[in-house]
């Protein structure tokens, strides 16, 4: 969703133009209030969720619980038609990803009325959590996150070869070690070999099957001392990607003669044509 | 608190400006012997808490241990009061973190006469281990600390949008598992499923609940190798701010004859023309 | 295996050429249809090698799990024949890893109609997954995968020290504890305290065996501790290897104009003076 | 020890010359022999004293063990005798840490014979597992193992700031867990507190105490958060040094005016003093 082409339709009313600056909008003091608002009731609607789903909380509280639930139902739903009413292409909007999740977080709970099998529709009513991401569109956040997310993306061949690497790694092991160890050792099948080694490769350990012989025990050593220089890789993929998107080094200069861009902060001519590139202005450093 | 603004009182005697040397500085023979003294009294007191909290230890010695307490809590009387007495402005000191700290310390054992419930105070007193970031003032410590420091201000903006990125997950594979797993595999509600969430991606793995079925087992096969991957994001970013704080940075100093950039900080001619750089203006250090 | 050595026979018929093509190739449209479908196949046989050690689903899905089996093998069969006789030197491919590979993906079912002892046979099987890596010299892998092998290999040494230090660290700390825990603490001999050890340093930890007297717990701390910063060297090897191995690196060509060094490996024109630099020599590039 | 400072004896033998050569160097073909020789001797005669730790081998297989225990202490008492004798100054290598090594190797296997308590004995045998550090003196691993300890050594101070602030955050936590969960938890004191808590941050969790309350698991739930935050940051400081030790930016010209070295390689005026530095030498690039 590209925030920009949601607009207040061109000739809307005073009263549309501010529901949408007060709801889409960040920069007045009325919208970052609504933002701060939003946030609250999002995180209090999911604790509530989460509170209803424990049983000795739900059998005392319910009643609490549920009315609860219908007032952040029946406030996302006033916001939701709100967002509809004041923005200039309502479908554009209500088919973009944060407006899906706008309207699934309200769903469940008129669902629940029709239909039984609350638990699904409690753990659908989870995804509210998502909307939180409308506020890693405010300022700092989303430079940042775009950072991390370009160097994921940057990293995502490398990425790809290493959990191809992991996941065969993996599956072999898993096998050896279910021929090694057997079902006495809780390694009844492969499936459960390959869960075992990723348990122990990813250095998570829950000990619910562990080797039980020598033999497996000898070969749990190498795989656990394999996962230890494994742990690195993908650290140092996006270390080396973060670092990279991160650092100042190569300034913004274009050559007037060729227009390319991509030279050294001391370049004094264009490394693609070999004309000058002149005193760096003032508009080459950020 | 700035150290700096805790001076004796400018009209002070000759003892107390000795005694404030001694207690709140780390230049004199006298003071680094102080510093060292209260670093042993400090961590040994903090064993005598520990000690006593073990219930075979507190049967067998506690009359020892009590006894140590109390030396401890005298001595660590006498030091706050000398350090009220011979500060210039005592209230500063005792409004400081330092200086509640110091209060903290000593308050719990006087305060375990009148009261009883032994235990919250002797967790109290634990604090008095805080006491030991007086000695990271010292040199060497400070400036690697501050570059510690620096390196996690930098990236708070890229941690915080990771940690909303991975509460998020965590609430939603959570949820996940408690629908998928149910109460038979332990999962007996989302806050539940929430806590094994964040052990699994951890790579903790206490192992106290662990997915039984097979679809549980391979949803937390997929948890794994995703928090794999994850626990790569945040030491990236440390890793990019401390490779940035501690390189032997570049300055912005432009030479005066040649007006080329680039020198070290360090830099007292330019690498380019010779010409002298001059002192470093007060603007040229951030 | 370099793969251009594995080339159609020059006097070869147009569909022997057309075959090495398909089978080998990646560049044309049939060659990459291939490529999905044989990965595909790849991960669906050891899917059923996988799912067919599961007991309950053996005993109810078994029929058709072994006619599966026999599907995928005649299909493997099929190619490998195809891959003999359209290459030029089959001996060369035959004798080649992924030729090797190739043959052992379809031997052990060959074997299970004559030998009895299935299990052995399934994990052989299991070895299939290894063929996925002809993937990885597609365009966009074979780069990455050999930017991740030359920072490993670029770090064999520091990594070899490393391995021998964690060893003699292991060995020396199973030993400590076997002592001090003994036989009650499920420390029976120096080899479990090695596992042990190995167990908790690379922050696994299963807990099928944990130091239960206090001096054990406390020498585990230490341990927990020490592997805490242990864990920070490889990553710091590995991450300094990619990080130098993927930057737009810096080439050692000399300007013939005015000798300077240091331009960008891309750099046509020098940086200094603007004359060209010329093609990039032979030995320029390592 | 500094390996030159152990010469043979200037007015020595030829014989002595020559078993120095063997038994100290790296250089010729009987003194690298010697050395992997020497590997494998100490490789399996720790693998002879942690096998006869197992009850079940030293039951049926003791009488070898102990014939072959007896072997190699027999064969390093020679060796050491040969050093002795071979070397200018028996006293400095006696006295240094790899000549006490080589005497812990072997005297506990004598000691044996006069006194009982074996187990004692052969953990200090392990020990021998030391002296394979001979071997990281060879080329290419002396050069790796000292980037890697300079490394360590350039961030001891860093690192000693992080190990305090654990400390501190153990200590705390675990107070406050054990004030929480209390002896039901198996948090039975503090002590017991901050070993959970080390357990938990570095990630080891090997869940024989885990908390068992709401309140408990919300706490241990931030505390994983932020040991996941924290693991970054000894990684962080060693990867950052490493790539700084690595790094080839800084080259070794000595300014010929004021002859100090650190300039950038493409400096052309000392930094330092203003002098022209002429151009890189053939001895300036490593």
């Amino acid at each position: 969703m590209k925030l920009h082409r949601l607009r207040p339709p061109v000739t809307a009313s005073k009263a549309r133009h501010e529901t949408f600056d007060v709801i889409f909008g960040h920069d007045t003091k009325a919208g970052r209030n609504f933002d701060l608002v939003l946030i609250v009731a999002i995180l209090a609607s999911v604790l509530v969720v989460m509170l209803e789903s424990v049983a000795s909380i739900r059998s005392e509280y319910g009643g609490i619980l549920r009315a609860a639930e219908w007032v952040f139902t029946v406030a996302f739903t006033v916001e939701y038609v709100l967002r509809l009413w004041s923005v200039g292409r309502p479908f554009l909007y209500a088919r973009s990803g944060l407006g899906l999740i706008d309207l699934v977080s309200i769903l469940p709970t008129y669902l629940s009325v029709l239909l039984p099998g609350g638990q699904v529709l409690a753990v659908v009513r989870i995804l509210r959590v998502l909307r939180v991401f409308r506020i890693l569109r405010l300022a700092h956040y989303s430079g940042e996150a775009s950072v991390l997310m370009n160097a994921l993306r940057a990293s995502r061949y490398k990425i790809t070869v290493f959990v191809f690497a992991v996941m065969t790694i993996v599956a072999v092991v898993g096998s050896l070690m279910f021929l090694v160890e057997g079902p006495e050792g809780g390694f009844t099948s492969i499936p459960r070999g390959v869960y075992w080694a990723v348990v122990t490769l990813t250095t998570v350990g829950y000990g619910d099957i562990a080797p039980q012989s020598a033999l497996g025990q000898a070969l749990a050593t190498v795989v656990m001392v394999m996962g230890y220089g494994i742990i690195a890789v993908p650290t140092g993929i996006v270390t080396a990607e973060i670092a990279f998107a991160s650092r100042p080094s190569v300034g913004r200069r274009a050559c007037e003669a060729c227009s390319r861009e991509g030279h050294d902060r001391d370049a004094e001519f264009c490394k693609w044509c070999g004309a000058g590139l002149g005193r760096s202005g003032p508009n080459d450093e950020e």
